[in-house]
């Protein structure tokens, strides 16, 4: 494996998928003595040009955040049914954490650069402000990496 | 549920589960572009007091840690054959993130309001100069909570 890919080791997010955004976040508020957040909704494939396995990805799903430390924040995720990383992960393993995430700068060649290494791109997609991507790492560290974007 | 019963939202810790601590931790050395750790091996059971559900644990694990962020930390683990947390949720779910740990002071206490709500502690031990506990908050946060203390 090429070393430091990503030209970062900070950890941003432990994302989870979870069946019900409500009840987890209120179960998250609750254990961190924190506010219950709004979530908000994914943007529609228009805005998002979301892939899946290379094929238009329409999937919206409901995310939350809790910050939990300087840089680092909990994100919980509730797929909607149509397929994603988020839906299909959720189907197979159930709930729990889903991805770490790692902010980078330069997503295409950081992309490539994985991919040259084995570790495959499996759901892009455009936010206001940024983009993400997921990287196929399981076999190498046992979870999906999320890279994150922000302009 | 009682809210805020750690006294702290900081997450220290996002622990991983894995077959060949050597191994993985090469690629998570090589994906964050950081030197390979020394794992260490936790204490035997005269020193640790470990109990799991509540019987004496003497299952040992290789530990290793990558500082990714000012406040938290990945640790590896891979645990002996013998029953314990670790090696229940490996045999069962397979390698991937295990638990997210809190800092916390007052560790009796806090197990003590935990049960009340319904979080029972399944793991426990000391290690030189502190303790760790594993809660099972996987119904309600869909991971396993571990309370550090260090004196």
């Amino acid at each position: 494996m090429k070393k430091g890919i990503l030209e970062t080791n900070i950890v941003t997010q432990i994302g989870f998928v979870v069946h019900d955004i409500e009840k987890t976040s209120q179960a998250f508020a609750d254990f961190l003595g924190m506010e219950k957040p709004a979530w908000s909704l994914t943007d529609t494939i228009d805005k998002t040009q979301s892939t899946y396995n290379g094929t238009p990805c329409p999937a919206r799903a409901k995310l939350a955040f809790f910050k939990v430390g300087p840089n680092v924040s909990i994100e919980l995720i509730e797929p909607d049914m149509q397929p994603s990383v988020w839906r299909d992960v959720l189907n197979e393993r159930g709930e729990g954490i889903h991805h770490i995430a790692f902010n980078i700068q330069g997503m295409k060649d950081k992309i490539i650069s994985l991919e040259a290494d084995g570790m495959k791109m499996t759901q892009f997609g455009e936010y206001t402000g940024g983009r993400y991507a997921y990287i196929d790492t399981v076999s190498q560290l046992k979870t999906i990496v999320e890279l994150l974007e922000n302009d």
